[in-house]
């Protein structure tokens, strides 16, 4: 069993999310996806926007790597003009579909809607278009993501990440607790949750 | 060709350090070592220390992260009580032998002195032991480290860095200026390097 924190702002938990479903089937690892929000852990580390933006040249390059890895990838890319973007609204809709069906597919129709199409995804708009290849309907489905129970739900996620020691998306944690972070690290969590499902 | 850009201070400029030789060779890409000094860059972006010491969370989990990365490399490691630790000394030393024969042996071997054996770089006795194994006197090596020439050598490669986008360490640069970031990007920098060097 291997938890995948992310933040639908950050721009390497897209790669993370695209590789997960391969690559946990070859492991024969569980993965919960488990979308939370960076903005609290970062603003608790003095920081009001992403290192990316803080950092000019680590940003500069963090773009050209993620082209990079998503031509390797063969993933879609086109750089955002606004990063990062407001991922709240994603989130509590992923943990609407979480608790059902279309969960982890509509995780990474987000993904690729951001950063393989440029698209807004706190537009409503764009998350109900995300919506309509699932057996969900959008209206409810936004309304229930609206809910104080889903609202509460994401504040509990954001706050038991932070309590995890995670300070960056994505990041990957075992069920004894190893902290792996980065979407470099995929392969690395799973073996070692491979390896813990083995010893219990 | 690849430019293998490190700071003797830098955790995963270690494995970074380790892994060269072996995975150059076979992906015949002729490597140079390029030791420089992180603290002007990170002092221009604010910082007054790593980034790991001023983040506790990252900070704990880097050594965490290097302890398994080391497991798996079958490298020797044993955190330092200081770090980072004043790497001057070392780095003035890297230039003089990287102008001779024993310069990247003696720039893995003060690796593993730092991070396999915890012990002091900055600490003249321990770079005079270090520098045994080769073919040159420590007391003439030590001299020339501290001449006005690789005084301003170190000064001008550290310059060089910051103006190719360097922003930390391990940083591989190709011969047409792609930069790859961290230990984790060592094969995509080679096969990148493999491929130009090719069309030249």
């Amino acid at each position: 069993m291997l938890d995948f924190w992310f933040d639908f702002a950050s721009t390497y938990s897209y790669p993370a999310a695209m590789r997960m479903a391969p690559l946990a089937a070859t492991a024969g690892v569980t993965v919960r996806f488990r979308p939370f929000l960076l903005g609290p852990i970062f603003k608790a580390q003095g920081w009001d926007t992403s290192p990316f933006n803080l950092y000019p040249a680590k940003g500069r390059y963090m773009w050209r790597d993620l082209e990079r890895l998503c031509a390797d990838l063969r993933l879609p890319f086109h750089q955002p003009e606004t990063f990062p973007q407001p991922s709240l609204l994603a989130a509590r809709v992923a943990l609407v579909g979480l608790a059902e069906r279309w969960g982890e597919d509509f995780c990474c129709a987000v993904f690729r809607a951001e950063f393989g199409e440029a698209a807004r995804i706190d537009d409503i708009a764009t998350i109900a278009r995300l919506l309509t290849p699932f057996d969900a309907a959008p209206d409810d489905v936004l309304a229930q993501a609206q809910s104080e129970q889903i609202k509460t739900r994401l504040r509990d996620e954001t706050q038991t990440a932070q309590q995890l020691g995670i300070f960056g998306a994505p990041t990957f944690v075992t069920a004894d607790g190893e902290l792996f972070w980065g979407s470099d690290r995929l392969e690395q969590a799973l073996a070692w949750a491979a390896r813990t499902d083995q010893k219990r």
